[in-house]
């Protein structure tokens, strides 16, 4: 059954009436073979960059035409003549004649630099669309931009996705992670595509990383909170990192073996795999040693785990581990004023605190348990992070109603993105049983994995604080463990400052209501 | 010499050449005591809740004529038959009334609920002004819209100032802190009332807590950091408490004599202060006990943080006390979810870590030391804090081009306020001396106090790790102290995965350039 067939499958009878009639013509027009149709494309790709030359490479190749269009149109002509050579492709040199070669419904999908441009080339195909053609945006987009959209181009009677895609280059031509979100009546249309292209996973390697996320921005809310889950596991493992390079002295060679260790147990994911392979690398522009000790230690961001933790505070979740990878990435980009500050301000000396430093020296001094210790604190984290992250996802969609589905949120960063951590399967086993799930820490499964690592996780902070290595996500990982398992803390005093000085009001312990003291009154009345 | 002749000193000259001769009208008037003008009034006020209203009684206390509309005009007539009785106030029941009413240049400040309810205001009053007149929003107003606000206004030939207004009820009434910043124009009409209302300090208590901030939104700008220290204050005090009271078993009447010695010292402040009251104060409601003990430990917040926090990740500056304290406030808030965790989730078993524990133990258990670890602890995470503010004041600076004075914003914070925090002055030494001083952790004062307290400061970060007891802004602190003055940072390896999966590239310590390496030929290869 060709991809035609597929794509038909169940979709007439879900379509408005409005669009049957089409339907019905390329029905027969498919079923039948006419000449005339076959030259059209299923698929339209607009903007030829890196990502969207690969995507169109990947659809192409799972037998699907497809028709390419770039605004600088050379690179029509370059990908045509070269990659694309002998392949089933249209190179058009304008969106209209893109449009008039295009199967319908039209199935148009745009990547180009999110922002403006998404929006001008919206206005740029609405003039030559109709009713029941799908736009899809595959960029890097805010959500907010895609609930929009969704409503403006809906408004024209036309059919919206927002999609997130990950995997970088290599994901996009061979298998990227696919979360689609927006006008739900385009699912059917897309699926067949965009199931065929994406990573798949799963023991027969055929459960594709690509379903339908919900309307609107769903999809690329998602793919957020998948780049900011990615922000707090380089932060993760940058921190396992710096303890065993400064604290044990590990080398690159070491480091090396225990990565390729860590990653074939409870830490398996992309970027334990990524990690391992860089520490082989030697320098390649001539000089002695390894290429990732010449790498300046500044870190570059694209924004999306900003976006997430400015969500995140608007949505009052604690998500602290992105946040707090957001901000090393900030400390460690001023990098210039960091050279200046380590001229002036003292680190700690160990003789200032003998019982700790005995402690530390004790643990640091066995590099076996040490380096167990530090993978135990990476992963008792990165389990508080996909907590945080999967809370964020449910206070989102109950804001907005996407009605999410969160085991199939895990299943879709199983494979062609960047996490690809093996633990998702424990994470969709614990929707999968309990869909309502309000925590994943209080699944059995992790509950019982942080209690194993709980005291070499706070053993590690502990001797990170001593040494003076900075362990933030560590560090506001176990904060976050604390606060969320003690039923008492201490904001009553908090509360009660607010009430003081502001007349904030504040509840009971033991009755219902709201209640406001005479503070300056009550107080002990201060000595003269 | 009143108020009138105060206002004039100095104004003519600086008027637009436009404004002239209205001033020179109004000279003669006030000169002359011509009583047909005498009956106009100094001020005009807006919005009669209690902030209002105490602000208004405040400037008629210094000498003017205060006229005051409310929409609900009911709050008019009670405050006049009430606590504004005998006094130079005129009631209006519109705001053509109000106006009417004015000397000219007219001065009206709102005090109205921030957002839209400020733009219909707006709307409403500017009809009825002409060029010259004077709209002040003393709101909790995002600075953003004091941006677009003030450009607006200044369209219409008017001026417009957003006053960040701290210190509650009792400040407006008393003595607040004002932090005015706007049409720059404004400034010579405003001056002489907003200071002489505003609290003072110094030795003489004759400095007021009020100074021309900077242009357009700058002044809610400082207001808000002004609020987002407030709230990294006041998480960092809950912390010492947490940690006196569970770690050290200290009663109420042990925090409050611990709170009281320290407000004699270095952290002398109006949140030490208000927190030793609170410790003194019985139930009051009937019951045995202490009233703090009583409070539910859910921390409500109106927004000033999290605004502050969002502006930072904009800005890309590492403000992460303020984050953590709006976070810690978020988990407060789960209370419920709280209790359900805290019957899942084990804590920690001092066993575990049996060299770790006796280090605990040796601390905690001589309390006069271990009170002073925590002071030590508190003080330094406090300087981290404010260092922080003051980075983002820069920041925020530079971008907008308001060439903010920052010693002149720790003087504003000295009074009046909720900060009054002794150390202010150190703040105002520090760049008085150093007006580019990049880091306040980097003048000598600071940078010695850490150096004193961070021993102890690593000791009760331990500590409360140990003890699972969450004290995630001491720790920020910590960690924000430990990456400024590392020269070198993991983020090395960050970079080398991103330029691995994605192709970013990196820069190397060794050369000038952008580099990206071709990761997959280079790595070593995998064994089959």
């Amino acid at each position: 059954m060709g991809p035609n067939r597929l794509m038909m499958r169940g979709l007439a009878d879900r379509m408005p009436a409005s669009l049957s009639w089409v339907f019905f013509l390329r029905s027969i027009a498919a079923f039948e073979g006419i000449t005339s149709m076959s030259e059209l494309c299923d698929f339209g790709l607009i903007g030829l960059a890196v990502m969207g030359e690969n995507l169109a490479l990947n659809v192409e190749s799972r037998g699907y035409r497809v028709a390419v269009f770039n605004r600088t149109t050379e690179k029509v002509d370059e990908l045509i003549a070269g990659r694309a050579k002998g392949k089933n492709f249209l190179g058009c040199h304008s969106i209209v004649e893109m449009v008039k070669n295009l199967k319908r419904p039209r199935l148009v999908m745009m990547l180009v630099k999110a922002g403006p441009a998404v929006d001008d080339l919206i206005e740029q195909l609405l003039p030559h669309l109709e009713p029941g053609d799908i736009l899809v945006d595959g960029g890097n987009t805010h959500y907010v931009d895609t609930e929009r959209r969704t409503q403006y181009v809906e408004s024209k009677g036309l059919l919206f996705v927002g999609s997130g895609v990950s995997g970088g280059e290599e994901g996009a031509l061979k298998g990227p992670s696919l979360m689609p979100g927006g006008s739900k009546a385009a699912w059917e249309t897309i699926k067949p595509i965009f199931q065929s292209i994406a990573a798949k996973v799963g023991p027969n390697n055929d459960i594709p990383c690509c379903e339908w996320v919900g309307p609107r921005g769903a999809g690329h809310y998602v793919k957020m909170v998948h780049n900011g889950i990615e922000y707090g596991d380089m932060q993760l493992i940058c921190e396992a990192y710096f303890l065993l390079k400064e604290a044990a002295g590990l080398s690159n060679d070491e480091l090396y073996d225990v990565f390729a260790d860590w990653n074939l147990g409870e830490l398996q994911s992309y970027l334990i795999e990524i990690s391992r392979d860089i520490f082989s690398v030697k320098d390649d522009a001539g000089g002695d040693g390894y290429l990732v000790d010449k790498i300046l230690d500044v870190a570059g961001a694209k924004g999306t785990g900003k976006w997430m933790s400015q969500l995140a505070l608007d949505l009052g979740v604690p998500s602290t581990l992105v946040t707090t990878a957001v901000y090393a990435r900030c400390l460690a980009a001023m990098k210039q004023a960091r050279v200046r500050a380590s001229k002036v301000l003292p680190g700690p000396a160990a003789s200032h605190n003998p019982a700790f430093d005995g402690a530390v020296k004790q643990l640091v001094s066995d590099r076996k348990q040490f380096i167990e210790a530090v993978r135990q604190a990476l992963y008792a984290s990165k389990i508080c992070s996909y907590a945080q992250g999967f809370v964020q996802l449910q206070e989102a969609s109950r804001e907005h109603q996407w009605g999410l589905n969160y085991g199939d949120c895990a299943l879709l960063w199983r494979g062609g993105c960047i996490i690809r951590a093996q633990f998702l399967d424990r994470i969709k086993e614990a929707f999968d049983a309990q869909p309502d799930l309000e925590n994943l820490l209080l699944f059995p499964y992790f509950t019982q994995a942080i209690e194993k690592a709980q005291a070499s996780w706070r053993a590690v902070v502990m001797a990170a604080s001593h040494l003076g290595l900075p362990v933030p996500a560590f560090s506001t990982a176990l904060g976050y463990y604390d606060s969320y398992r003690l039923a008492r803390l201490p904001s009553n005093l908090l509360q009660a400052q607010r009430d003081y000085f502001g007349a904030h009001t504040y509840q009971r312990v033991d009755r219902d209501g709201v209640f406001h003291s005479e503070w300056l009154d009550l107080r002990k009345q201060p000595k003269a």
